[in-house]
């Protein structure tokens, strides 16, 4: 059934065919390959991972091999990499039938655009000038990482209707524009964005709407069926929930400044997220008959603070400030599920599964205007003139930069991720609606592993019925000691 | 169904009605806006998660960044953090019907007790004498992570038998008496426990078994089938297991003293736990017939060892003194399931859904003896004179005090721990039934998510019935049509 | 049922008895006895992790606490640790209804299995010449997980057809085995295995085969229903698979040289794992009809490049490098399943459950070829001096030896561990087939938890039933009460 795609589409009406058997593979070994002759042409080890180290050491004077940088960040690292590939991938098996497609396609695009984001970010911030090679490091792959998780947000808001090839192609270019976006707000703006409000979640957020909008599916109820969730789907979720929020400090820390820097931004995210998730529980259990909670809700919303954090966690927004702005996401995201993602998908025709409007889209320009605000108001007196020069880089060219300039470069960093968001998932969305060989759904089969997996038959309720069914006579007897016998099957 | 409560219960006649629409998000707001005025009023980053760091280094002669106690405990920090969520969340799901409620409010009341903990703690540990605030850093969160795991053990045995709202004030009452408890304990007492086997296990367990004896349901088994596992609820509590297990030499070690303090709480927990796991399996088989193990004992006594080692783990206990201790604890853990649960329920009134009697109440215990005993026992040939005064932090006042009057002071803690949460433990068990509006579910609907979540149907059967019952013939299509709808209860 | 063991088996004739009442038990306990007795005698703290560490400070002119060996290697350690019980464990969870023996009897074993390697990789590596004892500290309990690792590999080929009584056995001997073999490897050949290509994935893949093969059941098609998946098993497995994956860097950087070794063998197999999953989505889709993916393949092929990466990850493979042996390992890997698996069983009379040829013994011997060619192959061009001589240990008796030679002995230790693990396991399976009461269950039980555990009632579907059935008059009762019977069984 599931492999049946018979329906014509309405736009250019070309029947869907979700065979991905030539596409797929060949996208995967094409670009594999590029990557290798990239990498070949392009990368190497950066001082601090190169058999070089000992002279480096000698030669800079550092006196222990902890001090390379790979034991200030690799803890940070490990926990970011969990987030991507569980927390993520977990969060998105929430749907009864697309567990496999959640959690399995999540780790193929992240293992292709981490590739891909170490060559575009090492343009971009890793070109040795002598050699003209980009140098590797810690740094880059968490870096590469954090690259990744934009086009996964995307693939939120996609989740289940579309197929792994164009997953490939909106990471492909979903990591392009993420390399140039990061280039002209961290270091053309001179903008500081540890955790990736803007950078990430806004960019990412407003690229798979934009092509979730693109890409609309008028009937896309016929599969509506499959939509949902089940119990247990619900609790897998949760594994990437907690994943997700348990390592967010380590997110928004991972390369914020050795020290300080690293420490009080962990602190925030801590405390952000604790108060994201009172508030999450509060409106959901309001808006509801006798006060039932909702899963879609906890699994989600309460990550929103640690989104809405990822700029200002590294600057001294102190304790509460950071619980103030926990508070005010959860409320904000719950609220979104409720009210804003039914409206959306009403009036504005986008169809976004996972709700990322709620969690990525509006807790990041929210934590992009906290940190505008935060930096904006930064003194000597709060940071001390070291901490304030260390904490917003005031050296070299921006060394006259204030407080209050930096604040709007902060905005403006804001204003080119939305625009970075919405121009690139319209492009991007528009090639996907070329009258290609994708490969995605039908709307009759969205949702629905079978479609892209070898499903492995559940013989517990389904086989015993089917045939007892067409065995079904007259008196009793017979058919029940085969039901008997059936069941026992199962 | 699950939603009707409508039988009077035998205390003060008044009907259960698990309605938390108001009572819930009320609770939320308002704690969590207290929350905020009071860490706007006290809280402020340490001299190590200030942005004044760098003259801080300058004025301590501190040569590098790496010094920052960020980098000696984060990663035990959030090994901990996963075993509070997802350790205790996932542990919490074995119940068939009772997973979101197991892993929800665990994430719910830790979420707010972090915050509350920060506060406690911080007014007795880490207030700033010369501007009477809390100076809050690495080693505060990991210490307010702690303090909530106590009361996530009192959850522990009062599992689908309350509402969220009587867990949060639970949780109240529970952090404020951790935090004098521990308060006298390590200041007044200067007893050592960086594992907390009294200040965390004994306290949690006897705080939420007197809870339970005062909340005693005489008519439980009234949703007795719901009170078991099913296959797959079994396997996601095995994750919370395992973390917990592979963790909790982070947990042991995560404050203890720089270098060979950690280093060694890490392997003698490493040790313990392992030893726990041979004994758990061999009394679990010795106890069944045929030998069949007991997913209960593996999922829960494997864990006693590392509870028992919280006190010693940091002590010169030595390799086979760890697992000695792992030994005998997992014989009375899993004993403790197979005899003592089902008397204490019997003859003293006490239900105690997770058994935290036998993982935390009496491996804690045990632990606190064994912290004594070490400690008592404790000389300068085995720890050499400095590392005697850096383990027991013979300094100051306590310059003079021999490791005999550690051991007595050790058990004098002990003693400490257990009468908070014993006493603590009735007064709010009182409280908590105080007739008013609770919320907590009637005996026929505990362990039931459906009181207090929105449940997702598990449509996976209804289809291929519904194509069953068109095909019903002759006088059984009434029948079948009534199982067709039962089913989809289900 | 599942518990009755009544055919003749064709070799000796000795029916199976799978009742492990006396047996389980009395080997946890001697085993555990013993433990405890020989670390009594032989097991101490080393200087890092024992209370004379600030004197051993002193001593060695340590001006600091972060330069205990405990900061560099703690958080990979935990890293290998989740990987041996939740990676491992979770992974053997995909049978339908083996996944309380899956992640059980591994984390049964991995407790067993290192304490027993503490002791015998402490005797080869540890003992102090000074006093004949062994010192421990946190590289020794990563090697003991290391070893473990071999083990559970091992388990993998005979998942659910063994007993558990039977994998103890396997685990003592396995361990033993594994220790010779090291010591051969790393000291007297002075090879260079920092993740265990050879030591661990040849050796302890090439154990489980010759084992599995020597236990060849012709009759296990008799539980044919039993070796498959179902949908959420499927979803439990991808947690195994992705804590392996993600923490594939840590497993091959965990006792790699300080600073630039751990951080070169992180990237290194940062990479490899990622090229792997490309390759292995693109063989998997090319395979099938319509190019649906098989969650076989993704579970285990997506891992090949990181255990093909275990010798060279700390060598100077370049970044180019470790992609292309990613690439490479996907390939064979998932080919391996596609048809080496179907060879081997159908020809070759070995069972492979969970296809440890294609996911650790191929990969293996490549990663061991691929680590004698990189290392034949070093220059003090690339690595410069002294990095040459930190990389290889070209120091002491091993100061003349060139990079070339080096090679050689690389490809001699590929040898010793083919060796061992096909030896050692002829050895261990023989043994395992003596007419023994080793409890292993009959063909038609093969794949049950219901041999071993008491497995929960599926109670789901039986109130609807129930209360039907209580309805039912006329002449359908006795069909139904029967009805009711058989679904209670299920």
């Amino acid at each position: 059934m599931g492999n049946i795609a018979a329906c014509c589409r309405s736009f250019w009406c070309k029947p869907k065919n979700p065979d991905i058997r030539i596409s797929l593979p060949a996208i995967c070994f094409v670009w594999q390959i590029a990557m290798i002759i990239l990498f070949g042409l392009f990368v190497r080890y950066d001082d601090e991972s190169d058999a070089h180290w000992s002279e480096h050491k000698h030669k800079n004077n550092i006196t222990s091999d902890i001090e390379n940088d790979f034991y200030y960040r690799y803890p940070s690292f490990q926990d970011v990499h969990v987030m991507i590939f569980v927390g993520f991938g977990f969060l998105m098996t929430f749907l009864k039938r697309y567990s496999f497609g959640g959690v399995g396609f999540n780790f193929l695009i992240a293992a292709f655009g981490l590739q891909w984001a170490l060559l575009m970010q090492g343009w971009f911030h890793s070109l040795d000038p002598n050699d003209g090679l980009i140098k590797i490091g810690i740094e880059n792959i968490i870096n590469a990482d954090f690259c990744v998780a934009g086009c996964l947000i995307a693939y939120g808001a996609l989740l289940g209707k579309v197929s792994p090839v164009q997953l490939m192609v909106l990471t492909l270019f979903g990591i392009t524009l993420f390399a140039v976006e990061e280039y002209i707000i961290l270091n053309v703006l001179h903008v500081r964005d540890a955790g990736g409000s803007m950078v990430i979640h806004t960019f990412g957020a407003y690229y798979g709407l934009t092509i979730s909008w693109i890409l609309y599916r008028p009937k896309l109820d016929h599969s509506k069926n499959l939509s949902g969730s089940v119990y247990h789907s619900d609790v897998f979720a949760m594994i990437g929930t907690l994943f997700l929020w348990m390592y967010w400090p380590s997110f928004n820390s991972a390369i914020a400044d050795h020290g300080d820097g690293q420490h009080r931004a962990a602190i925030n995210t801590y405390l952000a997220l604790a108060a994201s998730v009172l508030t999450t529980f509060a409106i959901s259990s309001l808006s509801a008959k006798k006060g039932k909670l909702d899963m879609v809700h906890i699994q989600n919303a309460t990550l929103a603070g640690g989104v809405a954090m990822g700029t200002a966690a590294e600057f001294m927004i102190s304790p509460y400030g950071s619980l103030i702005v926990g508070f005010v996401c959860g409320i904000i995201s719950t609220f979104g599920y409720l009210v804003i993602t039914p409206f959306m998908e009403k009036y504005l025709k986008i169809q976004d599964t996972c709700g990322i409007h709620n969690l990525h889209a509006m807790p990041g320009v929210l934590g992009g205007v906290v940190g505008a605000i935060t930096a904006a108001t930064a003194s000597e007196s709060v940071y001390g003139h070291e901490g304030l020069v260390n904490t917003f880089d005031f050296e070299g060219n921006y060394a006259k930069r204030t407080p209050a300039t930096q604040g709007g470069f902060q905005a403006a960093g804001l204003c080119v991720a939305l625009a970075f968001g919405i121009v690139g998932g319209a492009i991007v969305g528009f090639i996907l609606r070329l009258p290609c060989c994708w490969g995605d759904p039908s709307d009759e089969n969205c949702f629905d592993d079978e479609v892209y997996w070898e499903v492995p038959e559940d013989e517990e309720s389904i086989p015993p019925i089917l045939e007892y069914s067409s065995h079904m006579v007259g008196k009793n007897t017979d058919m029940m000691s085969q039901s008997n016998y059936t069941v026992e099957q199962s």
